[in-house]
């Protein structure tokens, strides 16, 4: 079953809407949690989402995949000065609604289907909620939403381009771009940089050094073996950690695949923790049930906090 | 253990030197087979190889990746005309000897080490055997030209650096920007063609309307997997064959591996095939050998010349 979410956007809204995505940071900017970007990491593909900005929904969107750690957009500009560097991103499919519905005009129907806590919508003021960025409204509020756009929810399904997972990529191409631009990297150090983005270059020899075997499957066969980043490629703080050996792991693919997309993690000591986003069925089907973890070690301290790092920000718990 | 080789470069010595591979079409120019391009997949990373280009020996190499099908390097420009526009490639990563070593001047020793069919050196002309492109050499071979090149066994082994399976990113980045540059493309379709090159966009959408499940591990939550190419993205003969549906599968992450890399492939009915390259050990820790086939099914009509293609030209039977 899919949920329905409400985004209030503020200035980054073009952005948002036209490249196809959710961005918000992690915090407030004081470091303090908010249920509203907590919400980002609760979203599913195939969850629908109603943006309001500027009194104004105009858009509906389907989210496309899962919330991943990321940059703040570089096309935000000056617009979101004010938001650390690193956020939650969540791909996003919009679709513009036949015409635009002005929740202020539809409060009569609208008020009883809000939420009593975290509603996205002042209902005195008859405006978004300052703080709200985004909101778990019910189907309610969304078909209300449909219905005074003009558009039939059988032809919003058909409307919405299939999701792809391409927007890591996005960004990641982004970077890559600022790496061969970077004037302060010699091109050796460029050449490495972006060949640790795959896995690949001395990124993977340095790994290499550190971890021997896959974690899960007990594989040796480099061969067979991807070397895998904790904190990932695009969120790292520094050139050096991209390459650090100790922030990486060696991984069967499968279980890169599951690592990287945050269905898997790993405790200090090296248990496998399997993420409730990924079905019983599945895991066993992927061979996580009985795999014994053949080769459980303890990660060692210089690993420590690339590995805590993948269960805050990456781990869908 | 690894095998020894010995590469007689022509017109492409430069190329593939400084590129760091090994390129050579399927078959004769007529069509027949020749052991010496079958070679080219028998290759395996780690082993050893000797390059003969213009009298002498200037180069070793070390195998860095498995062969796969690829496109003639464009870099090699009008010397390789008369060739097909397909052939093999082994990633290699090559080493210059501290002097080089000339077969003629070494005859009396190399004569009794040399193998007896498909040499690749002919010893009455003392010159390289035309039509021999890729040579199965004994070790003993490979130590006589370190030693008279100057170079210690041990030492090589320190200097060759590690392997990257780059070697396929980087034709597949030549493609795209050449499918950037075509100008009788739109930006939509050009958007399509590289987002299919990651099993994306259109390409997966086509895909998941032919295949719905893992043929192997039977999983359906799409965003366990992955569209996979068939016939390979950078091996297709026209756009069309990038984005059809019918030349893909949708794969577990390491089923998708695996059959990208030609360990594993189908026969026409669905049976799974397991290369010999793949050890019985590391198919069973990737629940190869148990798996049962559960979703076992014959190809359609339509996909039977992707999965021959695939059968033929990737699969390292």
């Amino acid at each position: 079953m899919p949920n329905y979410w409400w985004v209030n956007h503020k200035r980054t809204f073009k952005q948002e809407i036209s490249s196809g995505y959710l961005w918000s940071p992690k915090t407030e900017a004081g470091g303090s949690r908010s249920q509203f970007y907590d919400n980002m990491r609760l979203t599913s593909p195939d969850d629908w989402v109603v943006s309001y900005a500027d009194t104004a929904i105009s858009y509906v969107g389907r989210i496309a995949g899962f919330c991943v750690t990321a940059p703040k957009p570089a096309e935000f500009g000056q617009a979101g000065t004010n938001w650390s560097v690193e956020g939650w991103r969540v791909p996003t499919e919009w679709v513009k609604l036949n015409r635009p519905v002005y929740p202020r005009s539809i409060i009569e129907q609208l008020v009883p289907l809000l939420p009593k806590k975290y509603s996205p919508f002042n209902v005195r003021t008859a405006r978004g909620n300052q703080k709200a960025y985004l909101a778990a409204i019910s189907e309610g509020v969304f078909d209300l939403v449909l219905r005074e756009g003009g558009v039939a929810r059988k032809a919003l399904e058909s409307l919405v381009r299939l999701a792809g997972a391409s927007s890591v990529d996005q960004i990641e191409d982004e970077i890559e771009l600022e790496i061969k631009r970077n004037r302060s990297l010699t091109e050796t150090e460029k050449d490495q940089l972006i060949k640790a983005r795959r896995g690949q270059g001395s990124y993977r020899k340095n790994v290499i050094e550190v971890e021997s075997s896959c974690r899960v499957t007990g594989i040796f066969n480099p061969n067979l073996l991807i070397a895998s980043h904790m904190r990932p490629w695009r969120s790292c703080a520094t050139p050096d950690e991209r390459l650090d050996g100790y922030n990486g792991l060696l991984l069967s693919p499968h279980i890169d695949f599951l690592f990287d997309r945050g269905f898997i993690s790993f405790d200090d000591q090296g248990h496998l923790l399997i993420s409730s986003r990924l079905a019983q069925a599945d895991a066993a089907k992927l061979g996580l049930l009985n795999c014994g973890a053949p080769t459980m070690k303890p990660f060692l301290p210089e690993q420590l906090p690339y590995i805590r790092y993948h269960r805050s920000n990456v781990f869908m718990s």
